[in-house]
């Protein structure tokens, strides 16, 4: 797990139950233990919740990278490229990367913009970056609990979208999705060019998020 | 009606037979009504859908604008603001325009790429070039035949957003929507701003278009 904000800590706390070996990966694990302040939300201290799930290591970008089989991209978006260059390509390259993050710039405030846009994104630049990844965009387009939760909503019947250009990379994401979270829709939109749709989609999430007062909600795709 | 493609046939229809008297506006007449191949889409020349929709004039933007107390800019996206303009300020001023279009640029083949994005939109611009108009942005978001017929998917169960500075102007597109086209659920995402974010969901609905192989879907919020 690469980064250690709110979606990274869900992610890991929701694939340590299922039983996976986590570990989180940060720039600097001292830093990160030692701070006191809440976090965004009124998030809790790191240090605080990782006494509460003992079973979570936390270590480098490098060593996290090691460690994993299957990684995961939960940094801030403007941080993204630079934590995957702090992991190192002998420990990325090969393995399957499942992008959750959204380059969002909160430069000038709330709404943020997006710092990459229209015909580029992200999840492209990721690829582009890291060419022997595999990169999966998903998950990025609910909030945290609704990613590893997605029953708590109408009973799952809602829809997330996944792009990429690996298709065993996808095969491996779908099955972590429907089968570890309890996802029911996933829904291919192709390569990982689509990241930039799923990417330009998150503005009208945040709007909604605003609208509704919660980010406890999702889309479903009607027929 | 200001266009008169596919969305404006479309919208015209309904709203003909809902009993408006409409007035469809394009740039040339003589042009429009002579053209004999066959449109985007192998949609028929607009000479052959005129004469079944004898109720529905056609003339300039200026005599359509003059003619309309609600107006619909239904041109594309590249050609609004000058359809705009050649509507003139006298035709437009205090008018509700609800703004359905797309800031789609075709220039580089299919999927387009947005002409506006992230700090701004083409709601926005025409907003701003024309401040005296009550620019309401809706629609834009599913087919032509999904905008006039919502009950058509899950007997209307999903939902359509709209976004304008003008609450009166908001209430009358709400009524429109609701009470004319038969949508269920009309959110309001706040001031015209709220169009980037409305506009930055298109290339995910154009690729879901392709996924699903039709443009016959739409969008339900599931909390």
């Amino acid at each position: 797990m690469l980064g250690s904000g709110t979606v990274a800590q869900t992610l890991s706390a929701k694939l340590a139950a299922l039983g996976h070996d986590v570990m989180l990966g940060t720039r600097d694990v001292a830093a990160l233990m030692s701070r006191t302040e809440l976090g965004f939300g009124q998030r809790e201290p790191f240090a605080v919740w990782s006494q509460k799930h003992p079973q979570i290591k936390a270590g480098t970008f490098a060593e996290a990278a090691a460690h994993g089989e299957l990684l995961i991209n939960a940094t801030a978006g403007n941080g993204s490229l630079e934590a995957l260059a702090r992991a190192g390509e002998a420990n990325l390259n090969g393995k399957v990367l499942l992008d959750v993050s959204n380059p969002l710039d909160f430069s000038q405030g709330f709404p943020p913009f997006l710092s990459v846009v229209n015909q580029d994104s992200l999840g492209e630049q990721l690829q582009r970056a890291f060419p022997q990844v595999r990169v999966v965009k998903s998950l990025n387009i609910v909030a945290a609990a609704v990613m590893v939760e997605p029953r708590s909503l109408a009973d799952g019947d809602h829809h997330m979208f996944m792009c990429g250009d690996d298709a065993e990379a996808k095969a491996a994401i779908r099955d972590l999705l429907t089968e570890g979270f309890g996802w029911r829709h996933v829904v291919d939109l192709g390569g990982i060019t689509a990241a930039r749709n799923m990417e330009m989609y998150v503005p009208l999430w945040l709007n909604l998020m605003g609208v509704l007062g919660t980010p406890m909600f999702s889309i479903k795709l009607v027929q």
